[in-house]
């Protein structure tokens, strides 16, 4: 079997957790990572993967002809400007979440690719998690019949720094955009319109950012279902990552995932473990799964499974909330570009 | 002892789960029944727990001397009505919900108490679960912290009869009351404006109607926790009954009742028990409890633990989602009367 | 419907436990109550039940041919004595477990049985806990197959005193013999030899009795089934009642109910209910169904659930099980008497 | 950071397992796989891992100078021969279990081992299992106290083929042998004897063979515990792998993994998923981490975590738990050399 010859843009947390899930499959070979801010430890941390090529300037990658795929897994702003570039260059891109911040830049995307054979993948991890692949086989294997309700709970362990936070696009933007992706994912269906209640709860700097920091969004669906989105960034307990569906033959739920079945008896009650502490540890396998689904993708000659239209309406949701927020009233989606 | 002498009104479902609740306290005497339309088969089965008197007449009630405290269990429309006529023959009232669908006769009602020695307790039956009270009880000695987010999910097994749903007042007068009347017992704040979304899922003849079966409402607290109610007029797994809250030091949920413990592994997956069926199953021992805190309250000379003003704000609620849902906005609740 | 007239032998716990539970059914009425150490607290108690003959002569109960059934609480060293004279005063008889710690006396009131048309139920409450039915019903309507392992866990909260410990014939005929008869009861069949070993592990005292506080007991089925039972005097977390059986098309078990559904998710983990903390909680609502069993087999006529034979049975395997650990052996019921 | 060097005994399934796992470290090449019966099959799955030598003769792997490391991987009575050889080659060695089925060639190894400096780790993969690592941890930070009881359950999916069983030395050689170690391994304490019960539930064949398929031993423990271990061959609901503990400050319990966390309540109940079907599946990431605790303990210079010693006393329960089945009575520890 010929390897897949890959080169990684940005080679921060996400970058690492490319290359190390990429490290183990027999079919690809990392030859490139390039970050203009590559440092010692960075590129410590990638020696042990063999890597030939570690270095600052991403046009190595992009210049090099043996390399067939890229993954983009630099900082957001860096985006749509690198898929372009990947696209002139003929790679297969993997691109991480989002796109872009701004609609145009988006579609700018989609544009080109229109004209291009690449796939092009966005990095929806949560669509390769064991538990929401459940949840959505169940679904869409009708086991809970029609569906008529989606709860989707989403709590970080701690809210991100505040200069990230300044720099995230905001929490519908940076956070719920998961959710929003997650709940076309399960229902199969665009959301028709939607309505956003947020506070400031966790931390008041937040606030002063112009940010909130716990959110509900009540959407409807253009299949009649409708749903509910709960955001905090802060959960004592840890990451929580779960959902809940009703459909007219039943209902299901999706739970978190736990270092260990352990469940302990003692005088103050029962306990068993909280959630995996964050999404390193939750979507570790969902990480691989989705470059599995790429790398096939590529192989087959097939789509990726989540693409540009996703990138793009995730976006455009989050566009909604905060509009709906800003203005105190629901937010139809045909109101956004 | 000496025992309590309570007049029921009303024979039918509720006025006979009253009935039977407190045949099962030493400390009550039920000395009358009385139902416009008792037939033979309600006379028959009061008759085994030795009531003297059982009429058609609610007068015998209200000038029994004797009789210290009524229950009302008749139909809605008599609910304020009967109030009224209890509170002058100075009768201690458990009244069940909703005292009445229209504000003005409700605040009638409220007038009459402020002069009046009586005790008068709402039958908010849910206050008296012990799932229900050990959240609370969670919240309010601070085991999870300041209060940030609440859930409420309610299902019925199945829909009412279409004649029941057109006198209802509708569902969120009529299903969604309870959860509202949750929402401020678990908050222990009241809410400052909702949003309703609802679609006819279940059953279009309830469409027809006019009125939803299926509706989530999110909500903000005066004490700034935000909120999310989620009903639907059917669940094909059994009567639906959960919370779950989010504070700054934890989570808590309450799961449904069921009949036993079993779980039976197979070829087909871990199978435990459905939820409780209906109301009378899942709240059998909560029935019992709120009478104990109505004889509590008359003997102690101490108020009701829920009262008119709880009888008041719930149907508020329920007025302010109707028009959110109308007018397709947000309703804050200064805008009901 | 007639009243069924029953008096009360015995005003200690488990006697205000039956009286308690009657009271809770409109179709006894009981008429006396006899304890030969009757006291004002004892009195005192009884008192709100209406109970017009509180009494510390047995014969009062006895005498009284109004009386038609007998609840037999007292000491188990009485419970052979008056099952007799219960019998000769052809009173059908609810007795306490064990009915005698001696086999020759129980079978003195089987033999007395025999020419009776009197209904006799012994007291096995488990037997009547929605849990142990539900488990009983799966395995009997072949949810889990043909049936291959059994085990019962029943742990204690905390020991009894050393006072009642050194009276109440060790640990397998005062506690295990409950879980000897929930084998018998959930396996439908007799046990042809055992096996048992023991420790004492929760305090030296009751080792110095002659006792044990933490026993396993490996059995062998005459239906090929094998099983095993787990004792233990203390467990910090409550009373632990429990069972799991395997079959060959699947497995079931039983946990503890607990006093609501409430999870506390927190950093410490996620927190739910102890167990109960004892029998009176636990099987609070199985006392009052045992009665319904033995009053409907009154007024049908037919044989109680569980009779002379099974509180012969299950003293014989005490007795089997403190043969094996005294000679360190396996032993067969066939060297029981 | 150095490569270690490693030669593969055995290219069928479990060494395959190893192959695969070892893949996904950074810090092992895989030089040599050696299997007398190597196939086509078995050379094209291991060929994906760029393994340089694929052979059918050992000889090539002891005469390597450069493999440092070998897995024993091959059939039972390999074991103890191959490990002398890798002992004299001075090859440090894992070695699946049993380290053999005759207690005096277990013993050969252990006194060739006495005289070596290399690393000797038996494949007892449930030591690595986050689950049962969770409750050793448990036990041995004190969170249930002084262990009073301990109970193991241990089923398989389905029995393995008849001609495997002829060959496997029986169900407590081949099954039981996992538990007798975690019985150790959880406790911290050796055996002090032991009683087996046993049927033939699951398929005559079995018991035409001598053999049994359904088991439960009771144990008494040198620190006193006492314990019992389940057994069956076969489990409808797939793999089952759960054990439970009791202290005097609480007990534990671990449960089986599932493939997600997904529950659906339907009109039949609620239904969660099945074990992992089997060990494969359950102890997938046990393997890896097994090896890391290999290879760290040949880096570090320290023992492995589980040795000769181990291997051995495994084994000898066994043979404890086959006389008592024979001679039908409890077995001391003593009694086996």
């Amino acid at each position: 079997m010929k390897k897949i010859i890959v080169g990684v843009l940005g080679a921060g947390r996400i970058g690492q957790v490319h290359v190390q899930a990429m490290h183990r499959t027999a079919r690809v070979e990392i030859k490139a990572v390039a970050d203009t801010y590559m440092n010692d430890s960075m590129a410590k941390k990638l020696s042990q993967y063999g890597i030939k090529n570690i270095t600052r300037n991403p046009k190595d990658i992009f210049d090099d002809e043996e390399i067939q795929a890229i993954f983009i897994c630099s900082s957001t702003e860096t985006h749509s400007e690198f898929s372009l570039q990947g696209i002139r260059a003929k790679k297969h891109i993997f691109c991480e979440k989002p796109v872009d911040m701004e609609l145009d830049k988006i579609k700018e995307v989609r544009k080109a690719l229109k004209k291009s054979p690449i796939v092009y993948q966005v990095g929806f991890n949560r669509r390769f998690d064991h538990n929401f692949i459940a949840a959505r086989k169940a679904i869409h294997s009708n086991k809970i019949g029609t569906l008529r309700m989606l709860r989707i709970t989403s709590r970080d362990p701690a809210p991100p720094t505040l200069s990230y936070i300044k720099e995230s696009g905001g929490l519908f933007m940076d956070m719920m955009i998961h959710d929003f992706d997650m709940a076309r994912f399960q229902t199969g269906s665009e959301v028709e319109g939607l309505h956003a209640i947020a506070a400031v709860l966790v931390d008041k700097e937040i606030g002063k950012l112009g940010d909130v920091d716990t959110a509900i969004v009540s959407f409807q669906c253009k299949n009649g279902t409708i749903g509910v989105i709960e955001n905090c960034r802060q959960a004592s307990y840890g990451y929580d990552q779960r959902l809940e569906a009703l459909g007219d033959k039943g209902s299901l739920c999706i739970g978190n995932d736990t270092e260990s079945r352990l469940e302990i008896s003692s005088n103050s009650g029962v306990l068993t473990e909280k959630p995996l502490p964050f999404f390193l540890e939750r979507y570790k396998e969902a990480y691989i799964l989705e470059q599995k689904h790429f790398f096939d993708a590529i192989v087959k000659k097939k789509p990726a499974p989540c693409g540009i239209e996703d990138g793009l309406e995730s976006v455009r949701l989050a566009y909604a909330a905060k509009l709906s927020l800003k203005e105190g009233r629901p937010v139809s989606m045909s109101e956004i570009q």
